[in-house]
C-alpha cells in the first residue's frame, strides 16, 4: 500500500466491535491518518477518550461522518437504518458508508432508500466476537484470522468501494469473502444465530428450575452448560436485533433443527440405538470436516 | 492418610476416565499400592501397558477383580450392569464396588440383583471429561477441582465403604458430594445431557444442509457453533447410553427446554422484543450467578 488507505476513519459507536477497529487501526498508521469515534452516549465518549482510542472523540455522529474517508456504522444492526439515514447527507462525495452487522437483508433493505450515488455503500459482516461488550471489552487481535464477509449491493458499491473495505479489513488481520445478502444470512443463521437461541433458552430453562435444583445445577455445571451459558453471556441488545432482522433464515433453520431435535428424542424414548448412534456421528463428522478445515 | 487407602485398585476400562484415574493413582502412592487395569480388548490392553498405567494389565476382568481391594468399573453405562454381574461372584468380602457412570438410577437398579451383602456398592458420577476418549486421552489433573457425586444405596453399602470411595475421589483433586440418585439423574439432564442432545442435533443440521451452504457453514462456523461442535465430538457409545439411561429425565428437562426454546421462537415470529430481551436476560443471570459461584 503506497499512503495510507484513507485520511479519516470514522466509527460510530465504539464497542466491542468498533473499539477494536480503533485499536487496530491505532496500530497500523498506514490505514488511517486520522481516527473519529462516535457516541450518542457521554459516558462512552468520555471512556473512549480516557482509553486515547481515538484522535477526536464525539457525540455529534452527523460532523463526524461529514470529515471522513470512511463511515462504520459499529452499532446493533436494529439501528443500524437510522445511523446510516442521519450521516449520509452530510458525508463527503466519494466518502465510503460501511457497517459491521451480523445480519444483512433487513440492514441493506433499511440502509437503501438513504443512499445517494455519490457514497458508495460495502456492508461487512466480522465474523468475531466475546460475550463483553463496551469499548473496554475491544482489543487489537479481535479480527486476526477471523472471516469477514461483505455483501455489497451492485446497485449501490463500486468495485473501488469494495477492494478499499476488503483492504480495511486485510488490515485488520482478517480475512474477507464477498457474498450475496440472502445467502449470509442463511449461514449465520446455521453457524451462529441458532446456537444463541438454544444457549439462551437452555440457561432459561435451568433458571426456571425449583430452587433446590437449580441451586445444584449452579453447583455442578459441568463444562457442556458451562459452554452454553458463556454463549449466553452476549449483549441482549445485538441480539434481539439480529433475531428480530434475520427473522426469516432464523426460523427456518430452527424449523430444521427442531425436527432433528425430535428425531433424536423420539429414538431416546423409544430407546431406537441406532438412531442415537447416527445422530451422534453426523455431529463428530461436522466436528471432524471443522478441524480439516482448520477452524477448530 | 496413614498407610495406602487400599492395597490393590482395580480398573475395569481403562479408557479417558479409568486411565486418568490411574495416572493420578500412579502419582499418589499412598493411595494403591497396586494398581491393575484390566480392558476385554487386547488392543487397548496393549496401549496401557506401553503408556505404564498400571502394575498389571489383563483382559480377565474376572481374575483382577478377585485380586482388589476397589473395584471400579470404568465402562460406558450400558455395560455396567453386565460387567458388576460378571466381577462381583469373585470379589473378596469386605472389597469395595463403585463405578464412574454418569447416569445412577439405571445403573443401580440394573448392579443392585447382583450385589453381595458382604460387597459394599458405592456409585460414583466424576463431573470431568473431554471431548476425547481412550486411554491415551487421560490425563492426571482431570478431575482437579471437579466434583464427584457418590450416590450409595442406604441398603446397599456402609459408612466405611463410602468414606474410602470420598477419601478416593478427594485423592484424584476432586469435591465430593453424596446425593440421592433421582436428584443425581435430574441435575445431570440439565446441565449435560440436554446440551449434550442439542449439540449432537445442531450439528446434524448442519450436516444436512445442501452442499454449496454446508461447504461454507464449515468455512465460517462462528464461535458459537464451534463451542457445539466440541461438545457433539464426545464418545457415541457412552452418549448412547447416557441418554438410554437417563432417559426419563432427559426427556423431562427437554420438554422444559422445548417450551422455552418456543416462547423465543414465537417471540421472534412476532416482534415481540420484550419477550426476546426478557429470554436473554435470564441466560446472562444464570452465568452470572455461575461465576458468583466460582463455576465459570
Amino acid at each position: 500500500m503506497t499512503g495510507p488507505l484513507c485520511h479519516t476513519l470514522c466509527v460510530i459507536g465504539p464497542g466491542l466491535i468498533g473499539s477494536s477497529v480503533l485499536r487496530r487501526a491505532r496500530q497500523r498508521p498506514g490505514l488511517a491518518t486520522r481516527l473519529i469515534a462516535a457516541d450518542r452516549d457521554e459516558a462512552v465518549c468520555a471512556r473512549v477518550r480516557e482509553l486515547g482510542l481515538a484522535d477526536e472523540v464525539t457525540t455529534d455522529a452527523v460532523r463526524a461522518a461529514s470529515e471522513a474517508d470512511i463511515v462504520m456504522i459499529c452499532v446493533p444492526v436494529g439501528a443500524i437504518p437510522a445511523v446510516a439515514a442521519a450521516v449520509i447527507p452530510a458525508m463527503k462525495p466519494g466518502a465510503i458508508l460501511t457497517d459491521v452487522g451480523s445480519t444483512r437483508r433487513s440492514v441493506v433493505d433499511g440502509v437503501r432508500p438513504f443512499l445517494r450515488p455519490d457514497v458508495p455503500y460495502v456492508p461487512a459482516h466480522p465474523m468475531a466476537g466475546t460475550e463483553h461488550s463496551g469499548p473496554d471489552a475491544g482489543f487489537a487481535t479481535l479480527f486476526e484470522d477471523r472471516w469477514c464477509l461483505l455483501t455489497p449491493p451492485e446497485d449501490a458499491s463500486t468495485p473501488e468501494a469494495v477492494a478499499t473495505i476488503e483492504a480495511l479489513w486485510h488490515a485488520m488481520g482478517a480475512r474477507t469473502r464477498i457474498m450475496d445478502v440472502d445467502h449470509h444470512d442463511k449461514i449465520c443463521a446455521i453457524v451462529s444465530h441458532v446456537p444463541h437461541l438454544l444457549a439462551f433458552s437452555i440457561c432459561q430453562t435451568a433458571d426456571s428450575l425449583a430452587t433446590d435444583l437449580r441451586s445444584e445445577v449452579l453447583d455442578f455445571a459441568a463444562s457442556g452448560f458451562r459452554d452454553f451459558t458463556r454463549i449466553a453471556a452476549s449483549d441482549p441488545t445485538m441480539w434481539r436485533d439480529i433475531f428480530l432482522h434475520n427473522r426469516e433464515a432464523v426460523l427456518e433453520m430452527l424449523d430444521r433443527f427442531r425436527s432433528d431435535a425430535e428425531t433424536l428424542a423420539q429414538a431416546i424414548s423409544e430407546g431406537d440405538e441406532a438412531t442415537i448412534v447416527a445422530s451422534i456421528e453426523r455431529g463428530r463428522r461436522i466436528r471432524r470436516s471443522l478441524i480439516e478445515n482448520r477452524q477448530a
